[in-house]
Order: structure tokens, then sequence, then C-alpha cells
């Protein structure tokens, strides 16, 4: 079995690779508009408006709109965006590198505020959108969409593309917004790519309630496993450097394992048909938490910058992709009726916004019920933020809805045709113009991001912003103010159970994890280092101003 | 045109990526294969007999295995060498490698030897190869090769690998031996690859005299050309990276400029059908002297491990799917009389050797001729080094032989059955036998490598021995002496032009090149810096025992 299968790829790369000077042409084509984009987007750095995506975004649409004027605008298919290729090899390095510098402390602390954004606010979204689509479309000559359309529909609109907003916001100026943002990003990312997946996998001709039960489970299923996949190639990439140590003979060998196994743990969940953006994302967290300590001084400033260099290329590619491929002239032309499309777009472009307030400002709300200290509340402005990160649709919907009404490149259906050009102009459309409103806008809404509360509540974790990927240093700190802890209102009350089960976390963490899989506390802390020297006056420095509201 | 191109490679793109879990399940095997290879490389590291590349042909010779006996041994085409994957995407980061950490300075000043080896040497070898299968061959009943065949014989095995010569050779032991077999071995793969499309190319149903001096004439354009647009691109990404500074924003930005500008150079010159593998090693060497020096240290950490990283992985890869493909039932079985095969293939071994003697002591004589001083001569132990370092044959071989048997991958003509069959017997054999008896054999000839003559004469750049891409430091040194020396035998007039073109560049250099493109030279020298002053404490101590012998 593994033998044909084997023969069918490689028979595959054998016809791919075997077109020589045509693919050797496409290559210098996207390497060099590539190295554009990137000097382009760093020459516009200050600029007011713009900033990488949109960059990479205008360069593909101006080079989609020559290469189309060249070829006398006869050209059909020109660029097919290939939502394999996407998912194979320019998303796994995105998410793994997510996964990788995403600041644990941060992240876990308000876990069940982003598993609520990024999970149930995603299903909600999704639902209003799909119930909007029904109601709308149903009105308009759109050609037969039955329910699974409506709810990949959904799932398509339901995932947010907050690179734009990422690029603004500052993590060390408004951490909470920034971990929130970021964190739901990730969380969403994954919920509607395994909600997508569901709904495809599902027959949909009639739903009960035992169907709707095993969807549920399914779901759950999906996330454990995926996550406990990823939990485990990250330990064992730990143990395996760790046990072996790699360093003492060759850098190159640790970067390479290090490397080669994030991604292994990506296709190990495709392979056993579960959810790769997971468990890649967990494997980063792990990679990060363990076997980043592991390795070489050299290993890890290798590490760390090729994971974002990879990740940076990978969405600058995936964006002049989504912009060049913007003019699939066939695709346009079957859709002879441009104010269809234009008035779909708009009804999903409202149903969008619709969706997310629908579980933004509701979903806040609960946030703050069960916060314990008012510091740490999310204020109406950071609210209106947060609904605005995600109004931006990118690369994932476009990959969604290929893969959703394009069966095998197939869009000459009347319905398939409306529905890619109106993800397509959403996409342009969000992308371009609320990323472009985005800077303006939170400068208006945050006009002294130094001064605002969620700063200040996050002040004692300055090593966080100096090295995002310790992260989980300065813990002791909140052991010991954790341990003197006492509730004494419902809201510690709410709060209390998150730092217990940190706090336990943090006791298995060192008595079991470290010792066995290696990781920074595993090595014993020398106070006066040159490394940890600095962070200690930093502590000191701020320390002082934040220590009323440091929990 | 380009419009059209792209969507023929971009078709084929979907094609390829659809076949979704037979390519993942191919994936996950080649990429938990490689994780083996280091792995298991790692701890044979000590070994005596073992090395990382017959580890790799090892493991993917057992995959096969494994995979014929699951399929029922019937399982034909198992595994197609793709000749187009390993050109454009391995070979670029093995050879950019290569000329990013060759030691400049070790390079340049014994480039005369160098390219004699690399490129007089593989003309002669491939001129007593085809010669010697002409002779050998008629008499075989093997089907009718034509004159294009025997040469293509000739640059086949004329292709040599010294990986394992590599591995087991220390570059601070015997640095002269390093740098010529390290040197000779890249020249000789682009040789060999420059030679091989020349042959293709050309009519050779009538050779003239005229028709010749074309070859020889087109020959010199390719090699100069594809020097100077490596040349080019890697000033112009230095120069792009000094005038903008982009280490101001972001590491990441100059990583990724670096590396695609890289890339870009190699295919830019498969885009103008040069040589691609001269054009990548002369940017490598460029990007080491200038770009390398223009970025942050951190960008110089990251690069630096990641291009040795993706070198070893490419190199890891090569050896593994060699091995797997050695098992491709469908050539065996066309090739009915096995006794043939093992005739030809030791025909093959036999000339490769010859044709190997033929060049190494001939020109090692000329080049004791044009010694200076006989501390720097090659002894006859060395020359026995040097010829079994270039023994090995390895991917080159194999990836040159099926493009020229196997068009479209039609290996069922029985001679083009016998020549694949024939080319992976030489490279196991060599690769495997030639390549566990290097250390023996190496450690038999230079039993005390500490204090061979070569080495006290290289001694005065203990810098290149810890810093490799710092290989043009202490040139003052020779700057210096340079001016004192006067000619004063027939072997230093013999030697002294390439020292004054050497002053000369030198100058050339700090003058122009430097104030320009940035590089080593450019910031000021502080003395008391704390990376130079190790340096220099080993620069004192060596320095005792060495100037005898300086120069």
């Amino acid at each position: 079995m593994v033998a044909s299968q084997l023969a069918v790829v490689f028979s595959k790369l054998q016809t791919l690779f075997t077109s020589d000077h045509a693919s050797v042409v496409s290559l210098n084509l996207f390497v060099a508009l590539l190295c554009a984009c990137i000097v382009i987007g760093h020459l516009l750095e200050e600029n007011r408006w713009m900033n990488e995506s949109i960059t990479a975004l205008v360069i593909g649409l101006c080079t989609g709109v020559i290469i189309l004027w060249r070829s006398g605008g006869k050209s059909s298919r020109l660029l097919v965006f290939s939502e394999d290729l996407f998912f194979i090899y320019l998303l796994p390095p995105i998410i793994f590198n997510a996964g990788f510098k995403v600041k644990k402390k941060q992240f876990f602390r308000n876990f069940i505020t982003i598993m609520m954004f990024g999970a149930i606010g995603t299903l909600i979204s999704c639902t209003v959108i799909s119930l909007g689509a029904t109601y709308m479309f149903k009105q308009m000559d759109i050609g037969s969409l039955d329910i699974g359309d409506f709810l990949a529909i959904g799932a398509i609109f339901a995932a947010t593309d907050s690179v734009c907003t990422l690029q603004v916001l500052h993590q060390d100026e408004t951490p909470l917004l920034y971990s929130l943002v970021f964190g739901e990003g990730v969380v969403n990312d994954a919920t509607s790519i395994v909600l997508f997946n569901a709904i495809q996998s599902f027959d949909l001709s009639d739903i009960n309630f035992r169907i709707a039960l095993k969807s549920i489970g399914k779901f759950f299923y999906l996330f454990s496993a995926s996550t406990m996949l990823g939990v485990f190639v990250g330990l064992a990439s730990a143990y395996i450097i760790k046990t072996l140590y790699f360093g003492r003979h060759s850098t190159d060998r640790e970067f390479a394992l290090m490397m080669l196994m994030a991604y292994l743990s990506y296709i190990l969940a495709e392979l056993f048909y579960l959810s790769g953006i997971l468990t890649v994302f967990f494997c980063g967290i792990v990679m990060s938490h363990y076997t980043w300590h592991n390795v070489t001084e050299s290993s890890r400033v290798t590490t760390k910058h090729t994971f974002a260099t990879l990740s940076f290329v990978a969405e600058t590619f995936i964006f002049l992709y989504v912009g060049m491929d913007a003019l699939d002239i066939s695709t346009w032309r079957v859709n002879d009726r441009p104010r269809t499309s234009l008035m779909v777009s708009s009804i999903l472009l409202a149903l969008v916004m619709a969706g997310r307030a629908a579980f933004v400002f509701p979903l806040s709300y609960l946030a703050n019920l069960s916060n314990k200290s008012s510091s740490e509340n999310i204020s109406f402005r950071e609210q209106i933020i947060i609904w605005w990160a995600g109004l931006m649709r990118g690369a994932v919907s476009m990959a969604l809805a290929y893969k959703q009404f394009s069966r095998s490149g197939q869009t000459e259906l009347r319905k398939n045709a409306v529905m890619i050009t109106s993800t397509i102009t959403v996409v342009l459309f969000s992308t371009v113009v609320f990323g472009i409103m985005t800077k303006p806008l939170i400068r208006v809404l945050l006009p002294h991001p130094k001064i605002t509360t969620s700063m200040l509540s996050e002040a004692s974790t300055p090593k966080s912003s100096t090295m995002p990927f310790l992260g989980s240093a300065g813990n002791s700190f909140d052991d010991n103010l954790g341990a003197a802890h006492r509730p004494s209102s419902i809201r510690e009350l709410l709060a209390t159970p998150t730092h217990t089960v940190h706090r336990y976390w943090r006791k298995f963490d060192n008595t079991f994890m470290r010792p066995v899989f290696g990781g920074r506390g595993f090595v014993p802390f020398v106070p006066g280092s040159p490394t940890e020297r600095s962070e200690h006056n930093l502590l000191h420095k701020e320390s002082s101003e934040s220590d009323v509201c440091n929990f």
C-alpha cells in the first residue's frame, strides 16, 4: 500500500519537475517578488497606513495585472490557488512559530478567555454567518446551495486573519490585548479548520440529535488527540536532544532535528486525519518550553530566527499568492453578473461584522465578570479593538473556499464561481481597507498606550517583553504570592481555579517533567551570570511601580 | 509566454498536491527517516568505519528492502530518482554552503592547484573514462551506445563525491589537504555538470575542428558568465542590506533576503541556461565576504548554522534517496543478464581509478614544481589521499546518469537499464566500500597529522580554523611579508604572480569594494574587543613555531 502510494507521488513529482524551464521561470518570478516584498515592506515600515500584508497583496495584484496584460487578457486559469500547497507547506511554519513564540505564561493565564473567544466565539460567528447566509441568499439567484454549503460558508468566513492587527499592536505596550488577539487568532484558525473538516465529512442530508452529538464528540476527539500528539512529539524531541546531547558534536544536528520533528508532528497529524494545525501549535509550545533549553546557545539563536523567518516568508508568500490569484479570469468570466457577486460580498462582509460582534461583546462581559481585579478587565475600547482585529479575512478563508467550491479546480458551476469571487472580494477588501484603517483606529482608541491599566498589570514580567521565549520565567513571583493568596470576593473565587491549576502544573513541571525533558529550570540558576543580571535589574526597576497590581 | 508557462506549472502543482494522503504518507516516511539518519549518525559519530553518508545510504537501502518486501516484490517503479528535484532543490543549498564556508584565503592561495585538479583533472578523467569505455564496451553486448553516450559516461563518472573524505579530514590538522580536496570537489562538480550539459547540447553526429573550438568557447562562456552572475547577485545583496540597514528593524528580514537572493542566483542562472552550481558557489563566496559582515550578530549566527544545516539535510536526503532508489525493480528486471551489469560496473570502477590516477600524480608534480617552499609540497602520501578522496561517486553521478539514460523515465531500453544499474552499483560500492576504508587509510598514511609539515605551514591563520568565515582575516600578515618578499629562485618566480594578484586584490578590496559593499574591513578594527583578543593570543602562541615556514 505504502509502495503504490509512493509510486503515485513520485511519478507526479517526476511530471512536475521535468517541466524544467517553465517551473524555473515561475520560481524566478516568485523569489524575485518575495525579495521585492521584503525590501518594499522594509521601506514602508514607518508608514502610517501600510503594513507587510497589504504590501504583498498589492504587489501580487500588480503582478497579476501585468501578466494578464502581457497575455492579452485571454489567459484563463492563470494561477490556481493550490490549497494543498498552502496546507502542507505554508501553514505549518506559520502556526509552529506562533506556538513557539507565544508567551506561555500570558497564554495560559488568559487561557479561559482565549479559549472562549477562539472556540466558542468562532462557533457563534460560524452560526450567525451560516444562518444569515441561508436567510439572505435564498432570496437571490445564485444557484442551489445546500445546507453543507451554508455551514461551510459559516466556517470559511469565521476564520480570521489577525496578522494586520498584530503588526500594529505591541506586546510590551498592550500585553493583555496582544495576547488575547494573538491567542484567539491561533485557536480560531484551528477551530475553523477543524469545524470545516467536520462539516465536510458529515453526512448532512439528515441531521438528528444523535448525529449532532456525535459531531460534537468527534470535534472534542480531534481537539484532544491533536493536542496530545503535538505534546508527545515535542516531548520526544526534548528527550532525544537532552539524552543524546547533540550539541557536543554539532549544532546543525540539533537544529535539523528540531525542524524536522516540528514538521513531522504536523504531517503525522495529517496522516492520522487529525488537525495538524493544533498539533504543530502545541508542539511549538512544548519545544519552546523544553527542547529549546536543551540545545546550545547558537542553536537557540538559530532556531528562534529561522522559525520566525520561515513564518514571515510563508506569510508574505501567501499574501502575494492571494493577490496574484485574485485575477483568475476564468472564475470572473463564468460569474456573468458582477452585481450579484458584489451583493453577495457586501452581505458576507456585513455578516462577518455582525457575527464577530455577536460574541466579542457578550464574551468580554463574561470574562470581566470572572476577573479578580478590575485592572485586568477588558475595557469597552479594548473590546472594539478585539472586534476589529478579527474582521480581516485571509489565506485560510481562501484555502477553505477553494476546498469547498472548486472540486479539483472546477469553478465552472455558477454558484461556485460566485462564491469564489465573493471570497476573493471579501479577503481583498477586508485586508486592504480594514487593514489600512487599523493603525489610525488603534491610535484613536488607545491614545496613550503607556498608561493603560492592562500594561501595568503585566509589568512584573519584563523578561517576557525582552525575551519572548523565556515567558515562563519569573513565575516564582506568582507562586509566592499565590500561596499567600486568599479568595475574598466572588471574583477572586471564580479566578482561583486557574491559578491553582497553574501552581500544581509548576510543581509537576519542576519535580517530574524538567528532570526528564530538560528545560529552563533544570539547569541550576546562577544569580551572577551575565544573562540573568540584566533581567534582575529590569525586574527591580519595574517592580516598584507594579507591585500594587501585581496579580 | 510567462503566463502560459506559469499556468502549466500550477496545474501540475495542482495535480501533485491534490493527491493528499499519498503524499502525506511519503512525506512522513521521508521526514521520519531523516530524523533516524540524524540520530543514528550521531550515535555512530565515534565509529571507526561509518560516516553520515554511509549511514543514510544503508538506512535507505533497508527501507527499500522493507517496502519491496511489503509490496510482495512486485512493485515496479517504486521510487523514481527525479533529477530535477535534485538539481532544483537539493543541490543549491549544498553548493551555496560550500561557497559560504570555504576558507577564502586558503582557496585563493591554492587557486591554481585547485583549478588544475578541478577543471583540467576532470577533463583528463573524463577523457580517460570515455576512451576506456569506448574500447571496452564495444566488445560486450550492451546495445548500441553512440559517441554522445560514451562522452556522457565520461562526464558522469568524472563527478566525484568527496563528502566521505571531508568528514574524515580535519581542516585544522591538514589544512592544505583539506582545502585541496574541498576545492577540487566543488570545481569538479561544476566542471562535470557543465561538461555534461555541453555534451548533451552538442550535435555530435559530425565533429570537426570548428565545432570543437566552438565547444571550448561555449565552455569558457558558461564558466565566466556563471561566475559573474554569482558575484553580481552576491554584491547586490551586500549593497541592499548595507544601504537599507535591515537590522535596524528586523533580523528576520536580513536572513530572509540573504536566503532568497542566494536561491535567486541559482535559478537566475538556470533561467539564462548558465551553470547554477558555479553561480551559487561564487554567490556564497561573495556573501560570506561582504553581505555576512553587514548583518546583525544574531543574523550571522543564524545564517551560518541555517545554511550548514540545510546543506547537511539535503546531503542526507540525497544519500537516503539513492539508497531507496537502488532497488528500483523495473530497471533491474529489464537488465536480464546481471553478469553483464557486474562486468560493466567493474570496468567502470577500474576506469574511475585509472582516470583519477592519470591526473592526480602528474598534476601534483606540476604543482610541486611551482611551489616556492618545500613545506607546501604535496607529498606522495598526500597525493594518494587526494587520489583516494575522489574515488567515491555520489548523487551527481546518479542524477546525470538518469538525465542521460532515462529520457522521461524510460529505462526499458536494454543499454539504458544496464547503464543505470551499473551507475547504482558503482555509487553504492564506492560510497560504502571505499568510504569505509577511508578512515583507516588516512590513519595509516598520516599517522601523526599534528606534526605534518603542511600543518605548520598554515598555522599562522589560527582564526580560520576556529572561525571558518573569517578566513580572509590575518591577511595583513601576508601583505607585510609579501611587500618585503623578493623572488630568489625559479620556484618563487613561478609563485609570485598569485601573491601579487592577491595583494592588488586586497588593495582594490579595501579602497573601493568595502566602502561600497561593506564587509569585515569596513568596520574599524578594535584591538581590545573580546572577539579579537582571543584570536590575538592564539596568533602569538602559534606564531613562534610557524614563522619559519610562514610564507
